[in-house]
């Protein structure tokens, strides 16, 4: 058994510390689904998502981790022998290829070092290049959860527009929206894709699409057999307040309850509150000495920072270290940085002292685990937490 | 806004009455689902999901409504062009055929009442008519949650035996597990498909698929595409006491209160209680003149009763004033049945005076309603709760 | 262990069923009891207490039982040797006849027979007689908890002004307030005692006191040594919201949400709830052939119903088989009715399905223990439950 | 409204932090406290009681906050016109006195500086002086927490022996029961008076008796008026699992849990726990350039640090700049400390990385706050938590 003293710090970059409001919104008696009580909070629910994701048209709710939105994004719209362009960011984008390839699309990659964002010029070459448009999709990942690297978005659609290429824009937004600034409809996003364990402040079991009239339209005519994660049916249950099947209707409580803490803060003062705690937390880690993941300022990532371990030491046994000593858990480096790399999350219900906490439990955790460092980086976090003036570097690449 | 008074009763065939210590469980902090912590429960909860659908073989365990695993059930081992047969005997078993349809799979019938279990005969006539073995799995649910009739699934294996037909056997628990007796090794099952918002006693949100190692010998040469259902992933992830994806963790946590709260009643007493409020309920449905669903007392469900509406009376307007004036929400009619039978739901967390609080409102309800019928039938089933004698009609279908 | 195998009727006449917002609000981090969001929390508390109780003046909260209350009461207002004049009518007036003989209360007790109400014509004839003004205060119970028989508090009210006598008004509303019409102010009550775990729907361990400014003049010139209980320093620390000593913070959170509670439903809906479940559940008496404790139906509790046993049963031994066969707690004989009668609680968070549930409990229970009785206070209790006519008989006792 | 983005750091001396644990106890339906099941349960927890408070004799509760077990201390054991001597070490001994005097019991006073503990030399020279044994008890603060510092029992009790006084001796140990070791039998203590909300990491509205055969004998023949508070008729109930009035119920689920979370992790490992934060919150101030109000180090409270603020500087306004900008709450100054000096309470649920959270924003705003200070106290804290030897100073203090 293990006895904690007080609260864990809960540090992996999702699922994030889940404020106790939302967990006790979860913790009210199951309510039957088909009846009117439930409708009226489906539909209000509806309505927030659209409020959140900053569009005019559905988001569908799947009761699924954030990989099954991924899983219905593509048989929605795609079918076999499709061939889709992916940017390869990080770990996320190559389980997605993986998963698109399991449905027998065809997937084109534009390789990375995976410590940048997706290139919106690569992609707009790939495009020009396609003539014949064979290219169904352009697949990114909005905030890129392995390596705290953000692709600009909105470069990728003017991008594509550009190219004049009728490809969908298919955006992984799992760990952005609700902490880093989206906007599904003005970006022109085709469907986004999006779980409930991140910024959106509740525990894992829901996922979302956002979708376009565009990506409405091409599920209209693809053939790829589903059904669980069928859009039309799910769009039509959806006006009448329910869904097709049993929903998870504590989670959507706590979904209910999420989104209304995300608007008593206001939007605006979420990404910019993730924005600091992401300066501050990059500012601890060049006073340590240490070397982010992402290298491009414009790409810094609000909610996660990823750091390189110098060489010779594993990151994995100075996590476990952490843990052990401080009761906080860290993300691991996945895939190529399995072991090279840690990752300390700071999104979702999530202030300034936790943030302290957490930088402070690195620092401990880089002097038990003799990892080269200097001293002193929560002290140049601080110097950012302390200041009023609106960070600028990353919320140009948030907003740009 | 709707208020309410008292407790809401919830007395639809699921979702059922979640206990507040599932709920308080479940209401605890969200933890790294890559750490010891999580590892150590995870193991555990696997190894009560065994104890609870009685079998040594694993049982997945996916973030999905019910209707997902019936979903993974199949694309894990059938391929498109595949034959299937199945019982229909109420509306589940349409919603499987129209799901095992849309994945290609050809679905051969047995016309059903929908007021008899699944005839084993008629599937051993099927399978031995069959001799080219084209039928690659047979279909039943265990526990029609529309019709309340349970199919005798030990009668239907020894059917598919004694027609020594290779065919997979499939049955739909999603109502049955933890509430009445099932046993997925001693039966020789190979798919199990359950949900967890019945006899689980939680929440919507987690399903699951027993298996049977001739299952997952189909699994490794079938040709469905899937990603997020696939055992193969599931079970190697297990084994270390993590999943493919992020799990739903705060509904573990439910699981693991669940299955305690199971064992510590007992599943030989949990399977009894159900017994006896089924009979309870059908000793009040007998003395208010009405008729239920279920014809054969062998297929009497222990936990759902369907009751027929006399000619020229509405079920859903029933419904609706018994909502309005007591505040207990009861099943629809489904299907063919819609606005021809109501149900009543006794499963889960489930004590004979909440079953008497929901017979009095159904007795209160006819009344208001004005729907003929003798008055008394809380006094019937309350002759049958005070007896100490084991029921004995369907404590027979339960284990035969 | 006991095994709870669906939610516990607690059907004692308080602590009542705590509703599930209740018990959530009060499961939230405790706050600074010195700070800013407690201070705005508590004025809106004593505000809202204001309300419930129908009163100007303050309402006093004490982080106690309500026997605390009740000594606050007395040390607040009396001197040693004061003399009050009390009317017995069950055992919680005696319960504060021993109270104020601690505190060498001199107490001149009008003597009942546990099966009326204080008679306000003897009182007014009591108070005639004391030409001396020695009587400082008379007390009595709005519903006595023991009896299930109210007293006409307005009255009493008339009788002491009838004789011009100066005596302060003291009435013991512990399970009134909430569940039962109340009026502070326009009853001209002196002070009002009361607790939170009753009509309040709240866990025990907050008490009240409502007081007139005739109580806080008396309260400025006794001399009975107090601290914890003390009006003066609670009166000038609630006008900055806050307490003389650390507040019960949770519980705060709990009251909160019950008032709230309260007045989303409104109270004179609350009001008629009650009487309604009051009268439902004597007809169900009267049809099973039993006897109520009270005798007068000008004075039947709207919450509680006491219920005499026929000669040679034993009430303790019923309760205890109804605990053991029903997982229903129901109230004991208290005092001279001890063995003799049971008590059924129909107060607070509760509808008519839940008290469906409490009589066929109660139905059943009879049968067990071989109590004589007819069968069908069930279908007598419905009968009153289905009609929509206010009820008058009750109605009338409680705003009389 | 406030909006909190992330968990509130509670950090004035008591309230404490709760663990959700304790939360979620409390959150459970109540249950009839004169049944099977809560006697069980109360039988539970007043031998975890003995086993907190070091005894073997009863330990009394109230629902009531700390202030009223210092009322039942006194009307207990004294009679009006006793006298009692009293060291003055801080605003709660001086609270207290007053609460004494309200009951006519004439307190000898040591002066104190508010910057020591009591003075065992002091008190032995009083008693010994006291040749007619006019002082009936010796009142002490353990954990005087409105200044830090920490008084040694056991060298009072030696001076008491040695004086050959038969006073009681009288200790509070509202903060420090559960977190400071405290040895209420091997100590000779006769009335430990004790509140929930700090070391036993519960919300407010529990308080405590432990009491000695001496005490008990005492009580039986003083002259104070009492009843709420009455000791002898709570031992005659707790044999039985009960109390004389209705109990808390919710806030014994909640003790019942934390005594089981108290001794999951081990008393010893708690003492050290908390000894350790002590030392490295002293460290952070030492680096800060700042003044512990505390200035024997013998005497370090391992649970509160009042800190003094420079000349010139407002505490209350650094307080303020600290809730506002960092969502954290420190302790006032209390009495004479007044805006003269802040507590940082670290106690209860607490763990390293919340203190460095509350130290940092300690840091942060100092800074904002414009006080003179140098920077780097967080680092100097980091320093203490890194290292692994057992700390020897505080640990002296809290074992001597």
């Amino acid at each position: 058994m293990v006895v904690h003293t007080g609260r864990h710090f809960l540090q992996i970059p999702g699922p994030s510390n889940v404020p106790d409001r939302v967990l006790r919104a979860m913790d009210m008696p199951t309510i039957d689904h088909r009846g009117p009580e439930f409708a009226e909070m489906a539909l209000g629910i509806m309505e927030g998502c659209k409020r959140i994701f900053r569009t005019r048209n559905p988001v569908l709710i799947f009761p699924s981790s954030g990989t099954g939105a991924w899983e219905a994004a593509m048989v929605n719209t795609l079918s076999p022998g499709d061939k889709v362009l992916m940017a390869e960011t990080g770990q996320f984008s190559v389980l997605w290829r993986t998963l698109a390839e399991r449905f027998q699309i065809e997937v084109e990659t534009i390789a990375g070092d995976w410590r940048h964002g997706a290139r919106a010029s690569e992609i707009e070459a790939r495009l020009v290049a396609d003539k014949a448009h064979a290219i169904k999709a352009v697949m990114i990942v909005h905030n890129e959860t392995s390596t705290g690297v953000t692709t600009r978005v909105e470069e990728v659609r003017k991008a594509i527009d550009r190219a004049k290429h009728p490809a969908l824009l298919f955006v992984d937004t799992i760990s952005s929206v609700g902490s880093i600034r989206y906007e599904h409809d003005a970006w022109g996003v085709d469907v986004t894709v999006c779980g409930s364990q991140k910024g959106l402040m509740m525990p894992p079991g829901l996922s979302f699409n956002a979708i376009s009239d565009k990506a409405i339209a091409a599920s209209k005519t693809n053939r790829m057999p589903r059904s669980y994660w069928d859009w039309a049916e799910a769009i039509k249950a959806n006006k009448l307040g329910s869904w097709p099947y049993t929903p998870a209707t504590n989670l959507l409580y706590a979904l209910r309850e999420a989104i209304a803490m995300l608007e008593e803060e206001g939007l605006e003062n979420v990404y910019a509150r993730h924005t600091r705690h992401g300066e501050a937390t990059r500012a601890a880690v060049r006073a340590w000495g240490l070397e982010t993941v992402c290298v491009d300022p414009l790409e810094y990532s609000p909610v996660t920072t990823a750091v390189l371990m110098p060489e010779g030491h594993d990151a994995n046994q100075f996590r476990q270290i952490i843990l052990e000593n401080f009761d906080m858990s860290l993300g691991a480096g996945l895939g190529r940085l399995k072991g090279r790399a840690f990752r300390i999350g700071h999104l979702g219900h999530f202030n300034d002292l936790m943030l302290m906490g957490t930088l402070s439990g690195v620092e401990m955790g880089l002097d038990l685990a003799r990892v080269p460092h200097k001293s002193g980086g929560v002290l140049a976090a601080m110097d950012v937490l302390k200041s009023k003036e609106e960070t600028v570097e990353v919320a140009r690449v948030a907003v740009a």
